[in-house]
């Protein structure tokens, strides 16, 4: 059921270090911020980085978490091993270099396997351009889609979702909206494969997140929901709610109703100015818990329904304002 | 052959109206606007407006545009006749309101075979919404597919080509950029469909506009190409080249090879600034000449093949400026 | 008292004219509109727009919106009356043009006073640019700047507010945000001279629009407050708190705290989408008192200013969202 | 005279170090660096950032570029060495932070005249909020302007440059564009203030670059121009002219003539996407020979001063660009 399991950004919990742990010298290992991260009551489970937090042993890494009383849901592909990866990674010009990307995400789906986490993020952040004239738009598409169907049929069992996002590090992502990845996904013609929203990625693609998920959950399958705020301009990475409770609230009536029941991931940027991790995650558990509160109080009487019938905004922003209010208010 | 055909929005002509016609009372009427457009050097034809340019005498206003020395490239639809538009043409709440759109669409399909331009493009720009929890995404969605497949159903010899656009009128519009309406040109699978860019319009949907465009011409076909120019946040109307002058001529290379050969319109706004709509259109058509004179001098040789097979943009970049200069230079 | 005094855009009421005025043909009048924007509970005044709404008897015009039961609250500039001034009202290049606009603005200053409504916006909307090489920016900004002058000038016992605005119709306006506009109130000198904050325009703007409040009530005065809402990229106008209900927040929060105590007007364009303008204008006064009282709550204990002290988002978020969430669940 | 000093940023040539020191361990010296750097033709001088290049030991630094055959044209502040910094540096929660950062920049300038480059850019990135309510924006503004005007008086002698952008790494800088910096500059009253224009940032915070500077050069000093380009959202650090060649050219045309006669430097990111950076920034210093080579052709006449006295885009655009395109096919 949506709102049992909430995961949340592993690095994170560096935010503070020397604060926390006095006598710490250097960065906190994974272990201390995992520990760190199980302080947060609520908190259910962590993505892990492949390979960054996994290495070579990930049967020991989730035991680890596990031990901590978390689990792992999944892990996410990070291409920073080869710094060729930053001029592409299924779409770099040296077929070596491309190759060394699929074959280090093939064995990222093995580790997941391993953890008994059989799920992959898939964020292709190095895949895009930054000039005009710079590449073959047409090669470039073949490159990025075959790779995905090919990381895709290397194990049917795990589930393959990919996180769009306009730019950056590319001025360009190839991949940088919903509908242009449930393009390539069709191409792709892989049934484990699906979408994941990164809430703050929507806005700076100029989606409303709730029409997103309405159109993935029509032609693909959503498989992981990110949640964050921002300004619609960059990947802010504010706590949940904190600039757009409305679209938020009807991001998560959308996938509620379009029967996602996986877990809610904070992706959140506390260490990038200095916040307190563990009262930050506190905050965006408690501020979704009464966000799916007011999502059930209206589904209570068919209200909603019929001023979305009309395409009422008076009406209807009214209904979801109070719903979240009461929910807020004695909650 | 790409090059040979330019067209251009007849309102343009309005602008400055009170010094070109000095007896006017009131608005030019369409004939005196295209008497004024035919002395363009080098302008060839004239996409005019459903119902507003043509009426019920299709043929009549087709005769009168020849008789000017110009052709009718095609149709565009305008749902203004109805105020209750407002809120949504295929997508209105009113199943009434939304009957009589697909009607008027159907009307002006039949329009342009009657005038021999058996081509109609669909903006939506009333398709949207402006609130969170206003619509019920999975009904608009339907709703808007369904009836551009009745509607190019009506006619399979007349092309139906959907213009994207982000927002303007409507906050978020339905089909807001290249990959969304290509998901609903798949959906709807009427053979006739296709899709419009416009150069401004892509470029506040944050595309970079030749990359649009081989996603379209490899899933579907582009039937139009708008060019103008702007500043990446509104349609701007500027002039070609004005802002974006390496991107426009990337566009252009773009279609070119994937085979497009229809007339390039210019979608500006010179009445909006009160410019010399004469003047203005006669520069936007040295510019494109300019840009495809480029276009010719890089296929001459394969060297921004070998850079873009390496992404390599100080190469790539270097080529296609020397291009244009040498081009605008001697041009 | 802030709160208290409430306005709004006449033009709305022309929304679904055919429905609520069944028997009209055409526009509906002014009196028909302000007579409809009267069964607003609550609204008790009205900007009008000079010389549209006004013409040459603004004594009788004022008249008959008191005789409806509500006040004039100030006039506005609209530079429509040439289809001259869209290449500049102050800053058109053709001397004879600016000096009519110069002139036009200080006749509006004079109706302004006659109706007992000293106070005059001017959203110099036309003054800007859209073109790189356009413009000599020096002379323009001059241009502008002494026209400010001479119209502050003109009746030192007028309030005359600046409301700025990024672009539209310019591709850039001269004056596109708050600080901006201060400095050309700085060299201009006069001290009627003030700011009004439109929130949709600063969001567009890139601005908190509660920064930009605290930067003109250090060095200016804030003489207008449009609220409404959007999405950061354009002039949405959608009713206030639909999309950045916190930012809005804190918005009232800090013209209160800055001595701000004049009337709240809604800048919202319900006719754009035909929504019912009294429904929506009723929705936008509901919103603000739910607002205002929130604001009160968080001024009872020092909660909110220590946080602030501490620069901690997590502690200061939750304050202001149960303030809000108590006002509405109970208001 | 402009266009004979060229500079640029440092950390451009870690670019594809592998490649470069094949027997490389780690990252590169300063000083290998800074002899990569000098193997472009044309670049005359280097920003080193304190206090990450320069340690305690200023003079031994600016020995070793100046035997490398480069001068050094100033020092830029980062406020990295302390994670609190993340926070905050002149506008800190913390007064022991904000002292901290104080001195650290008093430091600085005190370097930088002991290498004998008496000018200090300041970027204040760490200097804004990311959330409504966060902060209380009177304090936070007295606090910017009042550390500004100590470190200004610290030594008259320095330059001391501020170098405006929107955000990143806050959500929202408290100095986002050239009109705010202006106000601050104006308030703090020393006069070695300066602003410098970086062509990215000043994108996209929606300046027209050109305007941005004229307002600069009518109010303070320009002090720095770096150049770079991108796509108006971010500051993704692109080649000169890559994107917007006009608006470059416009803005050289600007300070010439308001009298910079600085070093010319190049904000780029070539190690951000593994380019060759030594190819790049001689690509960038042909660039803007080329467009220096237009400006003195535009001045030869008074031709584009005619256009602009009648605002006239058309043919103001057709000098500029036959200018530009007569430099480059030439050059």
């Amino acid at each position: 059921m949506l709102g049992t399991r909430f995961a949340t950004r592993i690095n994170s919990f560096a935010s503070g270090a020397a604060a926390y742990w006095p006598d710490l010298n250097g960065k906190p290992s994974l272990a201390q911020m995992v520990r760190r991260s199980a302080t947060v009551d609520g908190l259910s489970e962590l993505d892990l980085n492949y390979p960054d937090h996994v290495g070579d042993d990930a049967a020991a890494v989730g035991a680890m978490v596990r031990d901590c009383g978390l689990q792992v849901s999944g892990l996410a592909m990070r291409y920073y091993t080869n710094p060729a990866f930053k001029r592409g990674a299924f779409t770099n010009p040296d077929a070596a270099v491309r190759r060394e990307a699929i074959d280090l995400t093939k064995r990222g789906i093995d580790a997941a396997r391993e953890m008994g986490a059989p799920m992959m993020t898939l964020w292709m952040g190095q895949d895009g351009w930054d000039y005009s004239f710079q590449v073959d738009f047409a090669a470039l598409w073949e490159a990025e889609v075959s790779a995905i169907a090919e990381v895709a049929e290397h194990d049917p069992d795990c589930l393959i979702s990919i996180e769009y996002k306009p730019n950056e590090p590319r001025s360009y992502s190839i991949l940088p909206n919903a509908a242009t990845t449930l393009l390539a996904i069709d191409q792709a013609g892989q049934p484990n494969l699906g979408v994941t929203i990164d809430f703050a990625h929507a806005l700076y693609a100029d989606e409303q997140p709730a029409f997103a998920a309405a159109l993935i959950q029509r032609r693909s399958r959503l498989l992981g929901l990110h949640l964050n705020d921002g300004y619609a301009k960059r990947d802010d990475g504010l706590m949940v709610g904190a600039v757009h409770e409305q679209a938020t609230l009807e991001l998560l009536a959308q996938v509620k109703r379009g029967g996602f029941d996986g877990a809610i991931y904070f992706d959140t940027f506390p260490d990038a100015s200095g916040l307190d991790p563990v009262a930050e995650c506190a905050a965006n558990i408690r501020t979704v818990r009464r966000m799916l509160d007011a999502v059930t109080r209206m589904e209570g009487d068919n209200q909603l329904a019929d001023a979305q019938s009309r395409q009422d905004p008076v009406e209807a922003q009214e209904i979801a304002r109070l719903a979240l209010a009461r929910a807020t208010a004695t909650g």
